[in-house]
C-alpha cells in the first residue's frame, strides 16, 4: 500500500513573533475578544515591478486550519515567566474560528488593494499576522518575479534551479510553488514534486562530468543510467569540444535505443555557445536534441539571448528567481481596518492605510484587457469585476481549493489581461486604482474616532 | 513532566535536486562509490561585504547525521518511473558515513576559502550538495550581514524583527541564530527561543494601540498585562504626543509598583523623534526608560543614526537583515576536489577552482589582528592558525557541539581580529589570501588528468 507523498511538516504555533503573544495576553485579559477586521496589502512596487502576482492563499488557509498550541508549545511557553495560567489556558483552547476573504492565487494586484482579509475575534485575527505575511509575502514575492520571466521568455521551457540557495527549506519548496504558478514548466527540487505536483526536471552536475576522468565516458554513463532523460551537461571544459563528442556518442546511443534529448549549457557567453552548440548537433544529425542554458538568468537576460536569436529552447533559472535578488522583499502589511464594528487606521508618518473592509473592482474593455482598478468599500457596486470573494467561514474552507495546475492557468490567463506596459520588463506608468468616495469618508471617520 | 522544547521539523531527505538522484542511480551502476571529496567555499563577496561569517555548520551536522530515506519517500520516487529497483535498495540503506572537517561557525572568511570539506563515498557526498548549501549559503549570508550592524551599533542593543518577511519559516527561524551568533542580542521570533535558546524581545504592535479608541488606556492595559516588560510603541499617531501620554501614565503605574521600561519608535525621522522623546521622558523622570528603534534599519542607518547623536538605546531590524537585502545571495558553491584519490578541478569559464583538500592558515600581527591568510594543500605547515578542523567522521560528530552562546561568544572575539579597514562599512582593499605552491602544482596536475 503506497504511503502518503512525503510533506514539509508544519512549523507549529510559535513560528511568530513574541508581541503577538503579550498582546493577545492583554485582549484576553481586558475581554477584547470582539470581532476585528485585519487586510494584507502591499504598498508601492519597487520599479523593477510593474504588478504583483498574488500567491500563497493557499498555505495560508492551511495554516488557519491547522493552528493550535501543543503541550509543549504550552509547557515551553509557561515557562517564559510572561504567561499567567488563564492565558495558556485561553491558548490552550484556540483555534481559528474566522473568516477569510481573499483575491484568488494568480490574480495581479496593485499598491493598497487587499488580497487577503480576515474577519475574527481579534485575539485570532492578531496572533496570525506574523506567519500570514510570512507566507504571503513570500509566494508574492517569488510569482510577481517569475512571472516576468514568463513574459520575457515566450513560450520557451523555463525551470526553477533555486533551492540551493534559496533562503531555507521552506523557501525552496514555496519558490518551487511560486514560480510555477506564475507560468513556469518544471522545478528541479524533488520534495516539490512530491508535495505539490509540479513537474520534476534535472540534467547533471559539472561533479558527475569530473568523477569521471573522460567526459564521453561519463556522457555515455549518464545516458544508460538514465534513458528516459538523457540531458548531458558540456560546459565542465570545452563547451564546442563536448558537444562534438555528444554527437559521436549518439549512434551507439541510438543503437542501444536511446535518444540524447538535449544538452546544457552553464557558463560563457550563453548565446554564442548556443549558436556554436546548435550547429555542430544538426550537422551530426541530432536536429531535435535540444539546447537548454543556465547560469545567473534572469528576465533581462533572457529576453537579451531571445532577442539576438539563440537557438535556446528553455532556460534553467535559480538564485535570482528563488531569492528575488533585484527587489528581496516587498512593502506589504497586515493591518487593523476595524474593531468592534469601527474602523481603525494607522496614521504613523508615511504609513497611513486605508480602513474598513474593502473590495477590489477590476474593468476590462473589449478586447479583455484590464484598464483600470477602484478600490472600494466592500458592498459598494463597482464596475467590472470583483476581486475578493469568500474563501474560508467559522475557520474552514468554503470550498476544496483549486489545483495547482489550475491556479497556474488561471494565472496565464490573468497576465493575458494585462497591458502592455505591465507586461514589459521596464517601469510602467502606475495603473490607475480610484479610491472610492465612501472609503475618503469613512478615512476621515476613523480619524476623527482616534481624536485626530 | 515537562514535553521537549518545540524544534522547527527537518525536511527530509526530498528537499534536494533531481539531478542528485539521477547522478547517484549512474554512480551506484557503475559502482563509482570511492571516496570523494567537496568542499564549500563562496567565491568574491560583493562589495558591500568585507567578509563573510562562517555560519550554519551545526545544522549541516544534523542534516548529515539524520538523513535517510523513508519508506514513504521512497515509494513516491518509485512512482516517478526514473529509478530502477536495485538503486532505490541502495537509497533504502544509505546513510552519511563521511568526515567532516569544517571551519567553527562566528569565523571570518575571504573569497576562495572552503568552510566545509566531506569526504565520503562518492554517492552520499554528491547526494548532500543541494541541502548543504542550501543550509551554511543562508546562515552565512545573514550571519555576514548581522556582524556589519553588529559593529555599526558599537554595543547597543540589536533584536532580530524579521520573521515576517523572511523568505519562509525556516529562513526566519535560521536568521534568528544566524543574527544572535553574529552578535545580536534577541529575536522577536518565539520558535527561535525554543529551539535555540535566543533571548526574545518584543514590544506591541500598532495593532494594539488602534484596537484601543484611547492611545494611554492601550499603554496602561499592555503596562498592567504585561508589568515584566512595558515597552510601549508611540508612534501610532503622533510620537511626542504619545511621549507626554507615557510620562503622565508613569507614576499611576509606579503605584501598583509597574515601572516603564522603554518606548518604540517606528516612523518619521527616527534621530530627531528620539532627541524629542528623550527630553519628554528625562523632564517627565523617566530617565532611566530607554529609547528603542525600528523602521527599515540598516548598518547604515544605525550608523548615521549613532553619528548624529540620536539618544537611541536599541534597534529592531526586520526585513533587510533577514532578507540581507543589499546582498540577497552569495556566490558560493560545493565542488568536487577529489575522487578516488586523484585532484578534480571545474575548469568552465570565469568558473575555475582549486582542487584537492585545502587548509586555511591565518596569521596575526602583535596586535591579534588578523594580517594575511594562506590557502594550502592539507598536510602543508603555514603560519600561524590552521582554521579547518574536524568535526565528523563515520557520519558522527566527533564531539558535541558548542553551545550557540559560545560560537557567539567566538564569533565576537573572531571579529574583533579583523583589521579596522574590513570592520569598516565601506568597500575594503582585498584581504590578502595567498596561494601555495603546491596548491599551484596540483591544480595544473589536475588538468594534466582531465587531458587539457
Amino acid at each position: 500500500m503506497p504511503h502518503d507523498p512525503p510533506y514539509l511538516p508544519a512549523p507549529g504555533a510559535l513560528l511568530t513573533d513574541l508581541y503577538q503573544l503579550t498582546m493577545l495576553q492583554g485582549y484576553v485579559e481586558r475581554d477584547m475578544l470582539d470581532g476585528a477586521v485585519f487586510e494584507f496589502f502591499a504598498r508601492k512596487p519597487p520599479a523593477c515591478r510593474n504588478f504583483y502576482l498574488a500567491a500563497g492563499l493557499e498555505q495560508v488557509l492551511d495554516y488557519l486550519e491547522q493552528l493550535h498550541f501543543t503541550q509543549g508549545e504550552l509547557d515551553w511557553l509557561s515557562g517564559l515567566g510572561l504567561f499567567r495560567p488563564a492565558f495558556l489556558d485561553y491558548l490552550a483552547g484556540l483555534r481559528f474560528s474566522g473568516e477569510v476573504q481573499a483575491m484568488a492565487e494568480g490574480t495581479p494586484f496593485f499598491a493598497d488593494e487587499p488580497i487577503l482579509r480576515v474577519v475574527a475575534p481579534l485575539p485570532e485575527a492578531q496572533l496570525v499576522e506574523s506567519r500570514l505575511i510570512n507566507l504571503l509575502h513570500f509566494q508574492t514575492l517569488i510569482a510577481s518575479k517569475a512571472a516576468r520571466l514568463t513574459l520575457a521568455a515566450s513560450g520557451r521551457r523555463l525551470v526553477d534551479f533555486g533551492l540551493r540557495r534559496a533562503h531555507g527549506a521552506e523557501a525552496g519548496l514555496l519558490a518551487a510553488r511560486a514560480s510555477y504558478l506564475a507560468g513556469f514548466q518544471a522545478s528541479a527540487t524533488v520534495l516539490a514534486g512530491a508535495q505539490f505536483g509540479i513537474p520534476l526536471a534535472g540534467t547533471m552536475a559539472h561533479s558527475f562530468v569530473q568523477a569521471h576522468l573522460d567526459e564521453a565516458e561519463a556522457f555515455e554513463h549518464f545516458a544508460r543510467s538514465l534513458p528516459q532523460s538523457v540531458l548531458l551537461l558540456i560546459d565542465t571544459y570545452d563547451t564546442e569540444a563536448a558537444a562534438r563528442k555528444v554527437v559521436e556518442l549518439a549512434p551507439r546511443l541510438a543503437a542501444a535505443g536511446i535518444r540524447v534529448q538535449g544538452v546544457r549549457l552553464d557558463s560563457g557567453d550563453l548565446g554564442e555557445h548556443a549558436r556554436r552548440v546548435r550547429a555542430i548537433l544538426d550537422r551530426g544529425g541530432l536536429g531535435d536534441a535540444t539546447v537548454f542554458a543556465s547560469g545567473n538568468l534572469d528576465e533581462y537576460e533572457v529576453r537579451r539571448l531571445l532577442a539576438e536569436g539563440a537557438p535556446i529552447d528553455g532556460f534553467g533559472v535559480g538564485t535570482r528567481l528563488d531569492t528575488s535578488s533585484d527587489a528581496p522583499y516587498l512593502d506589504c502589511v497586515y493591518k487593523l481596518q476595524e474593531y468592534a464594528g469601527q474602523p481603525r487606521r494607522k496614521r504613523s508618518e508615511g504609513k497611513a492605510t486605508w480602513p474598513g473592509r474593502k473590495q477590489v473592482w477590476r474593468r476590462y474593455d473589449d478586447d479583455g484587457r484590464c484598464r483600470g482598478d477602484s478600490l472600494m468599500l466592500e458592498g459598494e457596486t463597482g464596475e467590472g469585476q470583483a476581486l475578493i470573494r469568500p474563501v474560508m467561514r467559522d475557520g474552514r474552507r468554503l470550498a476544496p481549493s483549486p489545483s495547482l495546475r489550475e491556479v497556474r492557468a488561471h494565472a496565464l490567463r490573468q497576465l493575458d489581461t494585462l497591458p502592455a506596459a505591465l507586461r514589459a520588463l521596464e517601469p510602467a506608468p502606475p495603473y490607475p486604482v480610484a479610491v472610492s468616495e465612501a472609503l475618503r469618508d469613512l478615512a476621515e471617520r476613523a480619524d476623527r474616532l482616534a481624536g485626530l
